[in-house]
């Protein structure tokens, strides 16, 4: 298949469960919501070496949250593995817990003007959080929008912060790659790539800008303690030097998207718009995505079907 | 003491040692360099929750790095505790290993057309962070602007980064508060003093877009178990509340600035930059400082003695 | 009236027509129509001074562009006196046709990447702009999107463009006033109602960062040359000074948002969301709108009838 | 010559004497001086099509300012031709003025918390800038920072105002052109010499983004009347197609950045340092400059000599 002159690969991209909060941050502009959201939503990259992978989802109106302030929707994927004879729910309460706490307390309640709010309050599964002790006693139990929430005063006036989340069984990477003829153009491919999917709603892009540079394959052949290493078959400088390279002739930088998202439908509209979008770039020659013969995750989003 | 009509209270910052290494990301823009340094320096504006501080410290241009590339220097602030009859550097490079290995492999070298380079070649500790194995044996050592390095294969092109980065005893918690008549008064002179201190070298301001809007004190009077609440003091909405309030008169809002840094001098070239800027902002009333009597840490930074 | 605490004035915002044509710039990314996008609409604040009135109306995905790459829709808005006996289409047309090819060919086509395309393609007036000469003769007519465009040849590849854009008969003039307790309250209201504005389809805030400092009445009393002088009724720092002062007690500065739209339908939907943004932001005391006694021109906005 | 394995061409750079004044902009955040900076400089790219050239020159910090505020310094470069008979100065002065006074007047002194600075007080040639009228007789004369101000009132507060400034012989015209394997590469190219530049003093881009993306030459081979049309030499599509093509082969894009000046040394620093920063970037193939066989003006600037 071809768009736009850009090869579509006719294979899938493999994902994998996780579990997701939408905390929405709202701010006495948009601004400052956002400053939060970008502390909050550091070092989450890959769960295989942060504490969870994180990412602004949407830009709200003051029509679109609780307070009618605007705000900065922001998502948190927490992998967790639950052993026979756990309580799932329980288990999986306790890690996101531990994660929310740690990234609304350390980064959220301590930016300007903030307001923080639940954006799945629909969900079944629900996350205390609780952040009024802080208040040491002088916290108030207040409504906002319909939403209960306490009132902590703190030195830049007051906090306003709901204490319970939802949170549901989302998706974790979904994925494609950018392929170029040059390193600029891949590059250019891929940010016009995350430029598009910024637009889509119950998605992130966990990774700096959106992008990974070092997509890692699982496991190593030559350093049997390590978790993940490059994926040499994908290395442009190695194509000579590795067997059955799956670098494509001509290309020369590969760079790959990573999607997390609430739903299925959300990731194929996010791999869309941005295969769209990247097959618009100058230089880009080909599109393909990351699978591991099924051994990573249920979920599998074939290209050619996106189309 | 009065500064553009602004009181300057008599009283001092109190801060404390933390081990602090430098990080210089380059990337193919300065864009794509600070994308990747906002990455890992996300989630880390306090070391009582966080695993480290963390800031953007400087952005260089191709003349101040290796590469001759542009790029963003970061500071991470950590933390050490030494415990009696452990050797001091082994806990401390061990430690600082361990946050650097996370922020700089989850989140520099997946970032597109980075590379990383030492910031501090001339400290004596010295701290290995080893992330050639990545490169399953296909790394090779290479020389870049008479710095050592591993160039790793991954896919979109090649990661360039030394190994081992120097570490010195820095400061933590060097600060200043900025009172306002009104929140925005206080915001916005808060933020002029980030803008100042951003020009500063050799300090950073690990907190969401450099201001601190809760600033705590250490324990809890009502929950004993809290490391750290609310500092009811300093609450404008507790003034009346709390005997022995510590908010001015005319007082509405309170935003603190932390900083910390390699030295005693950069910081009190922030503190005092910082306060100058403040001051210019229309509504600004007072600027105080936190301390803890001594309690905290051994650094003193009188707000007089800086002007 | 009262909204979240703060007073809006029974009165209502005076406007008057303008003839505005609506330009689609897309570009590789974004930001790269962004940046040719703001070069042209710069300089253009005020017709009384500037060729033209323009701004930024909208982001676009690339589904709504015609050449399916990301876009930024710009109004540019030209006062048009039409004498007796001219024929007004005739007028019109030139004087719109000489600030397009001036903003089009200056700061648009000699931007990287752009395309060109009406944004008014059912207007009835149209008004044709010719690029294509710039090609020497190398230019090419093509089709692009259902678009009949020319491709220019030029250093960075090609250039495309539409060559005719429609005009239609819209509003310029919309405001109202953000009145603060003081000037950073006053400021970050004026800032919240931009934001607030800025998701408004159909609309600009042609002055810098959408807000006007230094509001006008028509023409001087003391220097009987100028077309317009400061609005001193409504200057607090001369409320002792004049009589019959509009500024409220306890008002400390007030900041104006000018909106410039195609119908009177957006203006009133962005004055509404602009104004709720303001009352939001602590600090804001009164919400108050700038009219002539109907001098200047035939649209009213009262501010009690947007809610 | 090659820098970095690209090719730099032996020629020159041609340029041309214009007129250049230096406004220094301060507000109270960094931020909203560069808002009022950014309308200022719009629709200021070619002296063939727009009133003047104007950019951004660098970013003060509050010890460089006479107000102690942030600031942001401006030039704008104003192409004067002086008839037989005529005093220069004068026209120079008239001319210089016009563009101060539509600029200042719609674009700064609109702007909210903006003051502004003549920012060569050294210069001989002294252009009067009398915006204090405006205050309709509430004006009054103040010193700031031991200039000479006006202070007017106006409905944000104050605006502050010196109201004479410096104008200097400077340079328009400095150029380079950054040829790319691809249209992505030569962006990137173009892009990253910009950031490098933007670090240098006494110098600005005035095209959108700093980059010019059609290149022209003088008049036209087919369409007599045009006073400038695409330089089908440099036109990567033309190459095979007109006779010769100075497109290097293997060159798909070519992006020129265009240097306007206070002085030859400060065009001469920023072409060095943009054309270096252009060799990092992969893809970049050859580096050259545009000249007009001295036609165009007097000052010429060898590439081989800038290293």
């Amino acid at each position: 298949m071809e768009i736009n002159g850009v090869l579509i690969d006719d294979t899938y991209a493999e994902a994998f469960p996780t579990w997701i909060c939408r905390v929405i941050i709202t701010g006495v502009t948009r601004g400052w919501a956002e400053k939060a959201a970008l502390e909050a939503t550091g070092f989450a990259t890959s769960a295989i070496g942060c504490p969870c992978e994180a990412g602004i989802e949407a830009y709200l109106t003051g029509e679109e949250t609780p307070d009618g302030r605007p705000g900065v929707a922001v998502l948190f994927c927490v992998g967790v593995r639950v052993k026979k004879g756990e309580n799932a729910d329980e288990v999986v309460k306790e890690k996101v817990k531990h994660v929310l706490i740690e990234r609304i307390g350390e980064c959220i309640l301590t930016a300007p003007t903030t307001a923080v709010f639940d954006g799945l309050p629909q969900a079944a599964l629900r996350v205390p959080v609780k952040m009024n002790f802080f208040g040491d006693g002088f916290q108030e139990r207040r409504e906002v929008g319909g939403r209960k929430v306490f009132a902590i005063p703190i030195m830049g006036g007051e906090y306003i912060g709901e204490e319970e989340f939802g949170a549901v069984k989302g998706i974790a990477g979904g994925n494609f790659f950018v392929m170029g003829e040059g390193q600029m153009a891949a590059l250019m491919g891929a940010q016009a790539a995350v430029e598009a999917i910024n637009d889509v709603r119950n998605v992130i892009l966990p990774f700096p800008g959106g992008i990974v540079s070092s997509g890692s394959k699982v496991g190593s052949n030559k350093y049997k303690a390590l978790p993940a290493s490059t994926n040499e078959l994908y290395c442009p400088t190695l194509k000579a030097k590795v067997p059955h390279s799956k670098v494509p002739d001509g290309v020369k930088a590969i760079y790959e998207i990573v999607i997390d998202g609430l739903d299925a439908e959300s990731i194929k509209k996010a791999m869309k718009v941005g295969i769209l979008a990247a097959t618009k770039v100058p230089g880009v020659r080909v599109i393909s995505a990351g699978n591991y013969g099924g051994k990573l995750g249920p979920h599998q989003f074939r290209l050619h079907e996106l189309f």
